[in-house]
């Protein structure tokens, strides 16, 4: 192990998911967020740090949450609304509420619609992040229902052939519940890397990896390197370059922004403000089409058959969509979710000027 | 122009599409088809012909579909039939039927019911080749609605980390409305590039690209090549490579193959005999979420912001889908498709060995 990253590993705690979620749950509430709500935002955040999406997890986005309910841009106590609806879709206003906890509701309106019309679609606009959107699809597993959640976010990525931004890393993410196998859970950005991917390379070194990012000027970067500053360089659509797909990225990219973006209302991603967000989430339930013990027979066959492939040289074993964070979710509930010290020093600094009780596990 | 380019030039004939679509026709009901079936399936194929997409044309799969019907893998006068059915959903048994004329048929049920309840989907098993995807999501769009087509089909693509082939190629076609500009119209494999792009490299010259391919070991191949034999190579996922995101591409063509093969109980891509293709056709009605007016308004301010990018240096402009498909049809609708020779030299033969009439201009 390197000199640096045995620090980094002397660095971590592992909390107790419980105790985590309490906390978040109090710091949402003195944000001045309702308490279901808080509950509802505090289990999105924990559920991502259990899965090792910690992208998603406390440590990159409570802080954030918080500085924007303080500075106005976020509204604690939404008035969402619905201003359609039909028997199988409906359209939800978020009055500037955060995404974690709106977006759940509105796959509840999925579900509930797809028990009686066999699907059910959800558009919610004006409204902020959702946090992992794999989360809100993975509420339809429990009614043998397969979800579906994307979201069309600020842009930070090329169109193809293109030399500015105009599309967010829209991803989207789909969970479909198998028999005895753990589900089928994908969760993607349709840009080829994550904003946050450039963030931590600049942050821990390394280089980044030819054809993750184009220039100032829209020239993809080929060669390896280290990570550009901020404003140095923008994201490739998934694809990378034309010769490669590029334009399969760009237009999935585009398909989320008109699923979330427009038919919400709220309009896309490259002519909207930059502090809105839009999504949209799908229910179809697996009874409406087949039995769902036929379904879910065949997805345990398929998935076993997947993960059964042999590996190419250099690999030692196929993986399925949502495999590798079903593994971290059963150490993390074991063993708990390592948080890294600075993030415990931001809890009991948070808490303590909250004037709200502190009960991590304070780093040793 | 090089000798051989020139060669190819000459070899090509403008055929005028009604011409052509009769011919079709009539060569479908030659097979056996009965005439309502063969008059939507000519529609499909020279429709591709006129979007310019040659590799879901006349050319590529008219000659096939009529082997298939003869040897039997496929049933000329399916009784196809709704086995499963909600306000909002269908599933439909195709009865070997050729996906080019049932699919179309499905899409009309999706449109019905998302009249009735804001969106329709249906999913289509035992089923044969659907043709140009996109065609089927198109049918939406004269209603105010979005389509989205998907259709699993036979192994030919890598999962990531993988050394044996497991999912087809799995395209996803999305249609969406606008006002005054061209539609939205997005139709791409989950793979980096088709099958049928390796055949033509290997027929025409010229080189492979880096990360197209792996080898028959599952290495990616990652230097420019000629094509290697039809059995010597594997189609990567979208994404290419691991560090490209791989794994993304391989996310996408699964749910491709759980909502055709799982939602239709046709079965997976890597489980199922070879023949059988399930598709999956969903319609959403605009007017269900927001005024239709509202939306086409908001993609026509969209597509032309898209289009307005600035290109990156070495391109002229951006493009957003279905643009090039849109120019080539113009093009076609007033200057007639380009055929080979050998193309029109085959409808010749095939036509007098069924003794129909010939209506096509003979090459001079």
């Amino acid at each position: 192990m390197s000199k640096q990253a045995s620090s980094r590993e002397n660095a971590v705690v592992r909390v107790e998911p419980g105790a985590l979620r309490a906390t978040v749950e109090r710091i949402f509430e003195a944000a001045g967020v309702p308490q279901e709500d808080a509950r509802v935002g505090a289990d999105v955040l924990v559920k991502a740090d259990l899965m090792g999406v910690e992208s998603h997890g406390v440590s990159n986005m409570l802080e954030r949450y918080v500085e924007r309910y303080k500075s106005g841009v976020m509204n604690p106590r939404p008035q969402w609304r619905i201003t359609r609806e039909t028997p199988g879709t409906a359209t939800v206003d978020a009055d500037r509420g955060l995404g974690i906890m709106v977006v759940p509701k509105a796959m509840e309106i999925a579900i509930a619609k797809a028990k009686q019309v066999g699907t059910g679609m959800v558009t919610v606009g004006n409204c902020r992040h959702l946090g992992m959107a794999v989360y809100h699809a993975m509420l339809a597993l429990e009614h043998d229902m397969i979800g579906v959640c994307m979201s069309s976010v600020r842009p930070t990525v090329l169109p193809s052939l293109g030399s500015r931004v105009r599309l967010g890393t829209n991803p989207i993410a789909v969970a479909a519940p198998a028999g005895e196998e753990p589900p089928f859970v994908f969760d993607a950005a349709t840009s080829v890397v994550p904003d946050n991917k450039i963030d931590i390379i600049r942050r821990l070194g390394g280089d980044i990896f030819p054809g993750w990012i184009g220039d100032e000027r829209g020239t993809p970067v080929m060669e390896p390197g280290p990570a550009p500053p901020r404003d140095g360089y923008q994201l490739l659509p998934l694809g990378g370059i034309p010769q490669t797909g590029a334009h399969k990225g760009y237009g999935l990219a585009c398909v989320v922004d008109i699923l979330c973006g427009g038919l919400s209302g709220s309009g896309y991603g490259a002519v909207r403000s930059a502090d809105t967000v839009a999504h949209f989430v799908g229910a179809y339930n697996i009874e409406a089409f087949l039995d769902a013990a036929q379904f879910k027979g065949m997805m345990d066959e398929w998935l076993r058959a997947l993960k059964a492939t042999p590996p190419a040289p250099g690999h030692e074993r196929v993986l399925v969509a949502g495999q590798m964070e079903w593994e971290a979710e059963q150490d993390r509930r074991a063993n708990g979710i390592p948080l890294h010290r600075d993030v415990i020093g931001w809890f009991r600094d948070t808490c303590a000027g909250m004037g709200i009780p502190f009960t991590l596990a304070p780093p040793p």
